[in-house]
């Protein structure tokens, strides 16, 4: 099953907002729709994200045929439905580049982004899993944040493809899904994704992580990215840099899995990257609230970079 | 308003179960309603816990007069009722003492322990104030997790007691409390609190605080403990390592405020405490979870501990 990809004429996406409880098919036609339902984040996940600005320029081309004004406002809002994220502006971009040769173009292209998210997919797995043997032995117990499955990718995933690879391999010995506040997407859509698997896992409150690998329960830490700037800092899921904390000083290694379209060479650093703030609502009743919704790693934090391509060891002196 | 207290023969507390929602209090006059309320955290926070813990004997005492047998027994119960805080088994056998002497001996004892804490709390905030402003400067931002306000004494507070004085003297720039998953105590109680003072907070979830550190949004980290081992591990609720992490990489003083109560000479780190595991429900509907409820801050990562006597600056060499 995919989570998000181009059915007769529309987006059909896997609404993430309602599982566990639910899984629901979204199917989308206009560019509002979608824009919503990334601003929602019923689509999320930087791969995702990308296939979706890339479809969503798809759906703009064929809904505002003839006006060149409301077609370039509505691929801008795609563009722009959510800031940190790389991916979500690049796959954009590519889609609109072929909007001269017109709608099948801009489709081809949308499904050539979709179809190489897939082959990353299946590319990390391998390396990832690959990797993680060499780093932590056989049978490792793995820490993961957030929630890098196939529902953050189109199948398969990023850090949590290379957990189910590992789990195939019968290389796995136990995962820890940090529950992820505010909006639980480990505790809703990790833990589903691992209960489909057939792999055991505990759910921890996100402050407990540090706390686990200090104690010896945890042999290292994997996880993705929303966006890797050139200097190898890492954006993701707030929260990430806690864990890299906790790992760095319990000595584990701290794994980051994205594909190469997650890679921005054009940002320099974290410091760079605005970081989305979603508001009070989402983290309690109280009006008054901060909710940064990702945070930056510094590189030095960072053990490894897994692409599709590359393993980046940052711990060797490996540069990006 | 005192969080615990004897009244009319029987123990009162607020119900911080049902807070904020509702200002609740319980009237409790037999051993088994006492431990219960301790282990649903009805009543909770290492000084109370002591207080209750002194006060529960002198249910005990009143409850089985003649039955030296059922008395031992209760007082073992009201002991054991959780593991990790030093104050309740303390506060237990200090009232347990007097026991040979009759109720009303240990009905005073047990006042003698809830006066001890009143008095302990009036001193740590104003050491705690001049400590924080001779760290930061005039108007710091602070963070704090969990509860350490009047609801986890008797009234005043430990951390929170200190982050009221600096607010009395005018000389708080902030507050962030962290939310404290999975029970959230500071987003229902420590802003529960704020709010009553009138002091400006902003709630934030627990993997945030290193990250709002990075960011340069925090001047210090001021926060309680369940116990303090002889070494300075300090022992308390869960995430409080993760924050002490991030203050560290941050460069900013990381402030634990406790009475000498909690001060527990006979345990030598805190690799020799239990920890309580709370169990999966509280987490989330999953039944596979892992739920610390505590965990252990090594004491290299500790700038001062507060408390009523002494402030003991570990970053400048000074030992318990």
């Amino acid at each position: 099953m995919r989570t998000i990809d181009w059915v007769d004429g529309a987006v059909e996406l896997i609404d993430q907002t309602a599982l566990p409880a639910e899984l629901r098919v979204l199917r989308v036609s206009e560019v509002d729709e979608l824009v919503a339902a990334i601003r929602s984040l019923a689509v999320r996940g930087a791969p995702a994200l990308g296939v979706a600005g890339a479809l969503g320029v798809a759906l703009a081309a064929r809904q505002f045929t003839g006006d060149p004004a409301g077609l370039a406002e509505a691929v801008h809002r795609i563009e722009t439905a959510r800031p940190t994220a790389v991916n979500l502006a690049r796959g954009v971009r590519r889609a609109a580049a072929r909007l001269p040769e017109g709608p099948a173009a801009v489709l081809a292209e949308a499904c050539t982004v979709r179809d190489e998210e897939i082959a990353a997919s299946a590319a990390m797995a391998a390396r990832g899993a690959d990797l993680m043997v060499a780093l932590c032995g056989e049978r490792p117990r793995l820490l993961t944040h957030c929630n890098t499955g196939g529902l953050a990718a189109v199948t398969g995933g990023t850090a949590l493809g290379v957990v189910g690879e590992l789990h195939r391999r019968g290389a796995l010995a136990g995962v820890i899904a940090s529950e992820t506040r505010p909006l639980l997407q480990g505790a809703r859509l990790t833990a589903w994704e691992l209960g489909q698997w057939g792999v055991d896992f505990r759910v921890a409150v996100d402050s407990a992580g540090p706390f686990l690998m200090a104690r010896g329960e945890v042999d290292a830490v994997i996880l993705g990215a929303d966006r890797i700037c050139a200097n190898g800092d890492v954006i993701n899921k707030i929260g990430t840099y806690a864990h890299a904390l906790g790992a760095r000083r319990a000595g584990l290694p701290f794994v980051v899995v994205a594909p190469e379209s997650t890679v921005d060479a054009d940002t320099p650093d974290g410091a760079a990257v605005e970081i989305e703030d979603r508001g009070a609502i989402e983290v309690t009743a109280f009006s008054a609230a901060v909710n940064p919704a990702f945070d930056v790693t510094p590189h030095d934090l960072v053990t490894a970079i897994v692409t599709d391509r590359r393993v980046i060891r940052l711990d060797l002196g490996e540069r990006l």
